[in-house]
């Protein structure tokens, strides 16, 4: 009987594959960028190596990289061509004749605003970005707003148009609400498949395969429901006949480990296979993403199916990890697919990234049934750039996705709340010590574990173990698995043992926690504390295990190639000491009830809730890993309900963030940011250093016409005397994603800025579609061509010109460029003194100009 | 024995005032500046009309008004002085000698960081500035850093030093914290004042004339509590000895009336006398500041202590409105006057402002006992930029303020939330359609209220009723208190309104509003609905009026010269209106209770909970008055407990948001921020026109070389060539306030920017204490000054040019410029062409030019 379902796995698993086949027409992705991919080096390619750096110091802007990073991008992504509107180059040519031969002439004293006007004029092509690069902005914001004005210029032409405008004024919240009812649908798929999952590992029900084991015994109709057993839910002790108690055990055992390793595998293997980018939390990544940076294909589809169903066996495999980050990017990537369908969206990045932020909040929002905590998850800690209007649609966005899924109601339950405490007792001033307490140890334990996690995953990344990431997997599952059966508090998910953390012992309670020398005699006193029975010494020894055991196991699997959330195991680890800390207080309190210090606490019978204690643990943990401190609280609200602990809550978590900031500077995910060299400039982080733009920019010291460091010279592009050839050449020579067009050589006042996409793009088209334009032809920048020009047809690209770049003094302290970089979203920004260009500030040099005054390698970074 | 409390009240007045005059030394506001404020003008000045509109027209930069306000600010206020740290010129002025003699020309190679890390060099009346101006965000931050940074080099000499590093890393948090503590107290304070003179109006504690009704009672130790009666509490027919029915009611009448009438009074007076800032909710100024704004006085410590004396009054009169606007305000003057402690906070605005943002979240904190709501309030509805370190202090001090509320409890109680609901019914989702009709309801009411306040506040602002702000407070409160007694519902406390309204009917309760035909055989019974009684139907009734008069009688009331705010209001009217609808929906299931539609929701009893439906529509008509979103979800949770209706009271929210933004498109506060003008350029709007920084900047038009209008040409200081006479002529001649430096008058490649204010200090100082300088000096702004130069002593003002000024090209889109200022803060922006400057833009241009595109009067606006 094994076999069938062992085989009926199988089965499934092998039509998934052909199907998947057949979808993707039998591309597959190469060795080599999957290995990469697999091991963390897609960050940065080693073999690039000298090469690479020596482009990064002479170039500012993002170059393309030609490494093989690019080529998967183009070659086989084929969920990134769909999304992608940039798919062939000649269509683009084609209309972009349009725009290189209008009569720049009468441009002179015409209206101001054509220059906006015609922006959506340009071909398709211009615009867009290449992988691996930082979006502009206020380019695309401005964009977005000639977009806009066209649609509501349009809707007076007549009723299609005014509803192609309505429905442009709607889409972004019909884009949202999509997202929120996918996010929900999806969630409610993966819990119940979770679920299933995990209780295969214990064993089947025998009528009906696709239950798990509550379903199973509900649909038996079995009323006599002894906690693990019915009669339709066989264990695989059951089924194999064992019928000893050692035997049984020890079947049991071995299932538990077959099951885990054969769940991890196939994840791994489906992250391997499918889509590399699926491994992890994603939430790095996605902080990236939204701080304006394209990694396509990091939220495809592909990315999307393999997470989810990555996500239910690594979660069902008993691994210690969580869905929590998981869940995060897979409804950003149901989030950047919806877009896809509202143009709106889909071709403007930036405000593509507003869709994200509300994605990342619905993603909370499933995860834990809190969307105000969603929400503020994803203003405190994934956002970059949070208006209000996109707080407000992320709310909608939440909102929807929980209510879809508690409609869906995936466990049967009709808790509103995931760890729902039922208590109401007051808390005394006395036990804000211990809290306090608890949540230094949080900040502790929380910068800890980002310390030796990051260690770890970095040595990963460089020795041989990153080659192997299978194996990895599947060692760390045994481990877990080897070592987490013999104690229940590891063995039971790990949200089942913080719901069971942070409740009270009530009457009927037998478990080993509730295991008090109660007085049976008097129903009263089950409220107050007792003194501890020989149940309660058991749990605490199994859960300082546990404790230990979390704590060590998660620093090791968080960062493995399979799907990894690290809510859920922060928190258990947190609840695991809270509860100790509170058992702790209790026996103290009870053993002290007579002095001055706790007498208000025990009239009529010593009240203190451990529950409470592990949920401010759990709190403080989580804080200590993340950070995070408003969203937190308020997720801890929403999942507990426990309105009234607002004050030991909040000292908890700022005592935990206190520490863990005096600790290690950063949260977690601003740490792998780091690790992983994703070009992120932090908005939390202060630059308190005293350099200025001069310092930063390339090329190096032209202050006061003083060469110091033999930089090459700026390339720049005049207005009007390169030929078509010189600009080709400088195209060739340089690796530079953008030129600034400067009046002349001699006297370098600034006219503007061109970026090398487009450059090539309208010379390309010139070359073949305008009459007369050679290699000899000179280019024009500026608006006026004189009359008495001799020489071959000239080509005018003034259209392609950015104006308007954003240019700062070389006086300007670094701050107020960070500042600048950060709030405006700027690409790029030009250094001039007394109007004359001195050299360019990139995104790149900023976060370089930071790493090395904080005395650490600038070369760790991924320049792009 | 009336007589008795009579005298005791005026004789407690007489005593404050006599104090007042004697902590003010005598000094009082003459009579102009009074009637000015308080009718409403302070914002913009009749009598300079047409002067101050050319000067408007031709200034750039916050021109320093000569008019009577400036001489408000500089000779009256004994409260801003005491907050001002630029009192006298003359210790300025002998600092000021130390660094415009350093010797520039050594300046050349030396380290870049020098001119940063000099700043602090600068005597302290540079960099501040004047009333009623914009700030500088970026330079403000810049000037924080390097003050940071010298602190931190400091540390290391000696253990005075460390402590004093020590205290300014730990002042932020203690200025918070402190912040916190203090509005807690004070809330507390007021309060019980509140509640106290409320009593008042209707009797008195015989016993302990300083106690309300409830302690009265309470402490009396009358157990036999029925409702309105104890034997020490005395109403005031009581006194009289009127002991008829009819003889009783009309007594109970006069004092009511006469109670209201002399605290609106008292209330009116003590804000002309003492206060005029103290009047209205506060939250327009409010947001006013945080963006960038300076209004001295208006957060110090008079308005402080008038405003809390004044909102204790203006509620306990009986007028419609509330106490959380005021507390917004009340709080932020507290968070004033400790940052002065601070010399942090207190010597730069930008700074000060985060405090204030803390401030803001600790006043609705400490208004609903909602700390997280607060955070939130002050995220999205005041504070202007919000980093991530102000919402984690912001937090912390709301969290501060609400415990310490709480552990006062003014009001005896022990209840969490104020408006706590005990029911946990589910909702169907049959019932989301009443819950939208509310939602759009709400968002109608709010519309109709703020078009009709605009227009009420208008005609005060331009007729003769401005002049007589006290006759009109007393003729409202007359109105008010005549035909509010009457009527139960408008007579009690809208708060108590509100606690009822949300409430449930339990089996004791024997309100009309629950007079139901109840099965009283079967207790169960009473969680159902039942069919209306008679009870119900006067409730309905009186319900439906007080609905009318609460709408009507608000219009009239926000805006008068008293402390007001209307969360209170607002809320009331919706929950009347939602108790409504709900009582009808109640009766509509019930009537169809075999229906197909309302089927499921009669299993048992039909189950509709009207008091859910007044809390949806509390929050709807909240909605539609503010446009709060998020915040003012999560302030219904924290007011209610009910964190189960989050889809009910989201979806209303929502859909009142919706109807309002289609109907009125600014909230309450900006709405008022337009009416009175004030310099505030709205974040959450888009900017969506097409034009273009030449369009804007001043002066008009130079694009392309030709002047098309007739602006006077830019004033411009050259670096080398003008005389120290020439820079006084042109300070004397414009009004700009502030002047860029350029190379030479023939090309005008910019240098860098000085403001008028910091030049003629320099300038002062330059005459008085530098040897040689005459008025043929040359002024060198230069950083060389040529070593063969003739002529009489150089006076060098390099250190107080601006060497970094924001600069933009005369090509960049409009929408971009204003990105720029909201998110960077700018005071100004320098317009350049190709390196050469053209014009300026500030902040003024740019409020001036989107009232323009709104084809509304541009001098409508106070532009400072």
């Amino acid at each position: 009987m094994i076999v069938v379902f062992i085989l009926k796995n199988l089965i499934s698993l092998l039509l998934q594959l052909f199907l998947y086949h057949i979808v993707r027409g039998g591309k597959t992705r190469n060795r080599w960028e999957l290995e990469s991919l697999l091991s963390g080096e897609y960050s940065m390619d080693p073999e690039e190596g000298p090469r690479g750096q020596e482009a990064a110091s002479t170039s500012y802007g993002a170059s393309p990289r030609n490494g093989p990073k690019l080529r998967l991008g183009r070659r086989f992504s084929s969920d990134e061509e769909l999304l992608d509107t940039i798919t062939s180059k000649d269509p683009v040519l084609e209309r972009a004749e349009q725009f290189t031969n209008v009569n720049m002439a009468s441009e002179r004293f015409q209206s101001s605003s054509t220059i906006m006007d015609t922006l959506e004029d340009l071909p398709p092509g211009i615009g867009q970005y290449d992988d691996f690069h930082t979006i502009d902005w206020l380019r695309d914001v401005a964009r977005d707003r000639t977009r806009h004005r066209q649609v509501v210029k349009k809707k007076q032409n007549g009723c299609l148009e005014y509803i192609k405008g309505a429905h442009d004024a709607w889409s972004g919240w019909m884009c949202v609400l999509l997202v929120g009812i996918i996010a929900g649908c999806l969630a409610g798929v993966i819990d119940i498949g979770a679920s299933w999952l995990s209780d295969i590992k214990e064993g089947i029900c025998m009528d009906a395969f696709w239950l798990n084991r509550e379903q199973c015994c509900w649909s038996s109709n079995d009323t006599h429901l002894s906690g693990d057993h019915c009669k339709q839910w066989y264990s695989w002790a059951d089924m194999m006949g064992v019928k000893s108690n050692g035997g049984d055990y020890i079947v049991k055992y071995i299932f538990y480990m077959l099951w885990g390793c054969a769940f991890a595998l196939t994840a791994a293997m489906f992250v391997r296979v499918f889509a590399p980018y699926a491994c992890g939390s994603g939430v790095p990544e996605i902080k990236t993403i939204l701080s304006g940076f394209i990694i396509r294909g990091y939220l495809g589809k592909w990315t999307l199916l393999t997470k989810s169903v990555g996500m239910m066996l690594s979660t069902a495999a008993g691994l210690s990890l969580g869905k929590e980050g998981p869940y995060v990017h897979v409804v950003c990537c149901i989030g950047n697919i919806i877009s896809y369908f509202f143009p709106k969206y889909s071709k403007n990045e930036a405000k593509k990234r507003e869709v994200l932020s509300a994605a990342s909040a619905a993603g909370v929002s499933v995860a834990f049934g809190a969307p105000i905590g969603g929400v503020l998850f994803s203003l405190e800690e994934v956002s970059y750039y949070f208006p209000l209007k996109t707080l407000w649609r992320s709310f909608f966005c939440a909102l929807a996705a929980a209510f879809v899924l508690r409609s869906i109601n995936p466990f049967g339950t009709d808790h509103l709340v995931m760890f729902y405490i039922e208590y109401n007792e007051p808390w005394y001033l006395q036990e804000l010590v211990p809290f306090v307490l608890i949540g230094a140890l949080g900040g502790l334990l929380g910068s800890l574990f980002i310390k030796f996690n990051i260690k770890w995953c970095r040595y990963r990344k460089t020795s041989a173990l990153g080659k192997y990431p299978i194996i990895e997997v599947l060692v760390i599952t045994f481990v877990t698995t080897l070592l987490s059966f013999p104690n229940p508090y590891t063995r039971m998910n790990s949200s089942e043992l913080i719901r069971q953390l942070v409740s009270r012992c009530g009457p009927e309670d037998n478990s080993d926690l509730c295991g008090y020398q109660r007085n049976f005699t008097d129903p009263q006193a089950y409220m107050s504390s007792a003194y501890v029975g020989e149940g309660v010494r058991r749990a605490l020894w199994q859960l300082f295990l546990a404790l230990v055991f979390k704590a060590v196991i998660t620093v090791f699997t968080f960062g493995m190639k399979v799907p990894a959330g690290l809510f859920i195991p922060s928190m258990a680890v947190g609840a695991i000491m809270g509860r100790m800390i509170g058992i702790g207080m209790e026996q103290l309190v009870l053993a002290n009830k007579d002095s001055a210090i706790f007498k208000n606490m025990c009239q009529g019978g010593c009240m203190v809730t451990p529950g409470l204690y592990a949920m401010v643990g759990a709190a403080a943990t989580l804080g200590g890993v993340t950070r995070m401190t408003v969203s937190l609280v308020v997720i801890m609200f929403e999942l507990t309900g426990g309105l009234q602990y607002i004050v030991p809550l909040m000292l908890a978590v700022m005592a935990s963030k206190w520490v863990g900031d005096a600790l290690c500077k950063q949260g977690i995910y601003d740490a792998h940011i780091r690790l992983n060299g994703y070009p992120f400039l932090d908005n939390k982080e202060e630059f308190t250093h005293t350099t200025i733009a001069a310092d930063v920019m390339r090329p190096r010291c032209w202050r006061y016409g003083m060469e110091v460091r033999n930089d090459p010279p700026l390339s720049v592009i005049t207005q009007d005397t390169m030929t078509l050839e010189q600009i080709e050449m400088l195209l060739k020579d340089t690796e530079h994603n953008g030129f600034p067009v400067v009046v002349s050589m001699d006297s370098q006042y600034l006219v503007g800025f061109v970026t090398r996409r487009d450059l090539k793009l309208a010379i390309a088209n010139g070359r073949k579609n305008v009459e007369g334009v050679v290699s000899d032809s000179i280019v024009y920048f500026a608006n006026q061509i004189p009359s008495n020009m001799v020489g071959p047809a000239p080509l005018k690209l003034r259209k392609i010109l950015d104006l308007a770049p954003v240019t700062i003094t070389d006086q300007t302290p670094m701050e107020t460029v960070v500042e600048m970089f950060r709030k405006l979203g700027l690409r790029q920004t030009l250094v001039t003194v007394n109007g004359r260009l001195l050299g360019v500030i990139t995104k790149k040099d900023v976060l370089r100009h930071i790493v090395q005054l904080q005395n650490q390698d600038p070369d760790s970074i991924l320049f792009n």
